[in-house]
């Protein structure tokens, strides 16, 4: 760990990061390290010189290569933050952390479980912190959320409902569920403590190279605790919502409300007169309603700072490599079962 | 057929209708029969007096009875309308067959496939009309939707994707497919031509009887399109949502909309340079949307009337009982997948 | 006042009430004044001949007459509600309260100040009930929005501001602010204390005959509390949305929200450093928002047991000529003030 | 104007422009003006030294100074933009002018008519560019607006209705009106060609400084179109919406919708039978719906284009010194009317 310029005065000990893979996020990356005190982005690298040029114009100070294996032996990197396409996550985290380096991987983890399982023995081995940047679980919504169920406001959480559809870019090398389903398990994951027992998954693609545009998943537990995503790039409609079940309120989580994103439901009244039983047939909510003023802080920045804390402080992050790990979990066996025709299985 | 009183000066037979069951629907039924000319709501049965009483001060010229069995012999009744529960319609609807009398069943048509093609082939047999009242095939929305389709304008059909969820009544004998379900997958067998191969489904009970108030059909077909169902009974919001995807354009139909039901997107633009590609990350519409005017018709009276065209006219129905059969197969080979952890169970 | 037939054994006495008028609003005024014991619809007037039968086949029970001076003499009619044209409410009332009757009028109580004094000299003198069908003010969500402001939740009221706009029928007879204003007038009397002290309105017509259909209507008080109406029948898009703004909380009611009608706004919170100015900036919500459940009661019922008890027990009905007349008061000056290009005209 | 570092190869002038007032908008202006090819932001001049320090460390290329009169003897600046307080433009403007300087003002132009026509006499004589900032001229909604009217698609317009509305900050020198309508106003007379003739308005203010924080304005015409103006600081809820109502179409610019902010309703449908007249009553949308794709273009780019191509080219920029000042004219008049109490001022 490199001291700062003032280590004599200041104890707290300087960080040098460094981002591989500079595209869409890159630049959101950049921004939010730099504003930490005691954190220092050292150098970015990227494969496209253009994008480099991106990195030197807006941000003078930083160093740019196109060849991270100058990372390894490069004492001054304290920190690695991987941001390349998820099939490199595995050979490129593994260098880090074998070259001693704190490791950051961009959600999904890795490609597959196997993968994830062997970084997280090199970390715990090298004893270094391994995160997955599952941003959304810094955000003021979630954190409303985790907040909510942990009280116990909402009583026993009975089931979770995602839909993530829009009309989006088809990517390359993924589907529709590992790119966008991490987003809404890993906050599955953070809310709820129960593991789940396995997957139900069907998909369909109407792209000539087979790749699905449109999932549907079901995570299903022991208990009667059900999940569901809907993924889809397809989409004419941008949905963002997530429905969380309670036995006393429920919660509406919509993403594309500006500010009034969390809403909780009072669904607890009893109904049970035969004049209440009618009435319900034609009024769909129950009590009142609660919109709770939520935070404006950016998420990344939560984020970045829960891993820096890690490195300096030991703490653990909420977005741990166990997020990670369950959530490629769950994708995984979301894969094998869109191939077996919607087949359940079972997670290990 | 009973024939009029003024039989000799108008050659158009008056048809007697009896129904059998005055709950929820029951008015709607009587009113909307009543204002056929030529058709004259004869009879009410219902086993609770409390709902004859209702029908005596509403309509006072019709009869009411608490005994189904007098309809059999009735040679007045030409045709019986049976909204009652639904374990009771292949009971009833077979004794009416039997007798020599149309048949109108509310949606679902049977309990079980077996028993609907029972009623299927006793209705050929007998040459009467069997039709199911799936009265959302009658609607302005939907016949849009037909419209738009069948034109060719939307292109060829992807996926459809159905959500009807609200805070409701549990149901004591039908789970939450067979409750809501019937609507959203008649429109899908009305819309779509293609037979389907196969379903998964999965569900979950949060109440003791074990009657699942929530869970989602997935509905496979040997082509790349595919359908999804989503049904809950335990959401604080109502949404009543269908999309449906073709190549060139998609049809979003949002029922909780006074007028603006329907919505048609233009998404054939077509991506392909690379400014074009960055933007649609951050727009996700691509074209224009069209929002049609729709008719004002109330879509009972519309079934109403096709049920007596059938009748007079020997005319097929929209709602004819290969809708019905088509629906019920579904939902048992869902409860089957259900039953058995989401498995895939073909449709014969 | 009529007893009933069992008088002997039920001290309360039976209201005997005549409708003047069965256009729109006549069958709803039927049907929730024969849903109140005590009262009996015993008699409908209307020139129209259709209309009358229209009454005689859904409520043989009622009489009918299509001469409005019958009901002057019958002294079995205790009260008269007049649903007529604006202009005649101030003829038929001054004849039924002469003849002794308790008076319901449609809102506009009448066309004229002048004609509104009149008939309550004549009230009082006659100590008959004279009352104004304000139905809006029986509404849930007005009942709730009056508790709001009267607990002081609010704080001090500082400004109300109504927008009711759509594309309406064209009226032959009054403008768009006589046909749509009276709803917020009176729930602006009804919700704040203080008295106008002047009005400034602007109209403009598009119409051959001059009458206005778009009108924007400002209400001034001696305090810094300010209303102001925007009605028009050329909207493209329904609005019906009331501001009621306190100083530590502000009330918005969207009456187009089948349920969630009222929202309670927590406004009260302090701006006063520099990052929260900042914040207050982007982000236009400061506090919790909080959706109170409403009751489902029809808002025309509790008009009718108002009037009704005002009769029987003497009570002082919300909808009392007050209300009627302080609307009267501020639409007539409005009048005024459009005639003379929007000058302030006070109020008496 | 100065000529480029390869003035011998580029024949394209280099234009040099200094910014005066680095506040909020501040950035957006230095970073759009980059932008474009040909202009150089050289100076920015802010009385702030944290001002200054932001923009050396984002622009470090870009000279900054807290003198603003080092600018007008500076002969390599061409252009100054003056983003400061309202009162403060007349003396700067004309200081600018004087020394030769093409001038952009931020909206409002000045805090008077008679400053505004000093300003635009000068730069007649001095043959300068004089431009105002109403960036919302070159939103691609406003753009999309002018081409329906213009088009005839909408017939003759008959009302404009805008509501901007949000619970925003006090400011310290110019009340609502002055802060939040010249959007709209500069739009109203960017779409109507049509003089107005007079105004009214009333506005109240809850703060001790008399500031009115909410304010009702109404432009008024010889013809029969009407335009209003509904403008707040204190509502909870952020409303942005424009109505513009021809005799065949109607536009709803609704700026809240991310992306679905114009709707063009058809209205044109005629209302002659008794049937449909029944029908409107319950159905306020008369015709289709259309929602037009909208580029996605930043309109402070295109505003800072067309005033480089003014000085370049000399085209009549959209936000010309006429927009600038008929914007101003409704302004001062507002005031006028609301200080003596909404009396109707006409507009010379």
């Amino acid at each position: 760990m490199a001291f700062g310029i003032f280590a004599g005065l200041n104890t707290q000990p300087m960080i040098n990061v460094a981002i591989v893979g500079f595209g869409y996020w890159g630049p959101n990356l950049v921004r939010n390290f730099s504003a930490i005190k005691d954190v220092r982005v050292k150098k970015v690298v990227d494969l496209r010189s253009e994008r480099l040029q991106a990195v030197q114009s807006n941000y003078p100070s930083v160093e740019v290569s196109n060849d991270v294996d100058s990372l390894w032996n490069d004492a001054t990197i304290d920190a690695v933050i991987i941001a390349t396409p998820v099939f490199t996550h595995y050979p490129l985290g593994k260098k880090a952390l074998e070259a001693g380096k704190h490791v950051l991987l961009e959600k999904p983890m890795t490609d597959t479980v196997e993968h994830a399982n062997e970084l997280i023995e090199l970390a715990l081995k090298k004893n270094k912190v391994l995160m997955v940047d599952h941003t959304f679980l810094y955000t003021p919504a979630v954190r409303k959320m985790k907040q909510l169920i942990d009280s116990g406001d909402i009583g026993a959480v009975r089931y979770f409902d995602s839909t993530r559809i829009n009309l989006g870019l088809i990517q390359q090398d993924v589907n529709v569920l590992w790119d966008l389903a991490p987003h809404d398990i890993s906050i599955l994951d953070y809310l709820v403590n129960e593991m789940p027992a396995s997957v139900n998954a069907r998909g369909v693609s109407h792209i000539h190279n087979g790749i699905e545009n449109i999932a549907y998943l079901t995570v299903n537990y022991t208990s009667n605790f059900l999940a569901h995503f809907n993924c889809s790039w397809s989409s004419p409609v941008k949905i963002r919502m997530m429905l969380v079940g309670g036995d006393k309120k429920m919660i509406v989580f919509n993403d594309m409300e500006p500010t009034e994103k969390i809403r909780l439901y009072d669904t607890a009244h009893s109904v049970s007169s035969e004049e209440d039983k009618r009435r319900v047939l034609v009024d769909y909510r129950v009590g009142d309603v609660y919109i709770p003023k939520l935070d404006s802080k950016e998420a990344l920045g939560g984020m970045a700072s829960d891993f820096v804390s890690a490195i300096l402080n030991g703490t653990t992050p909420i977005a741990s490599w166990k997020s990670g790990l369950n959530t490629i979990k769950i994708l995984e066996a979301a894969q094998q079962s869109i191939k077996q025709g919607g087949k359940e299985i079972n997670i290990a």
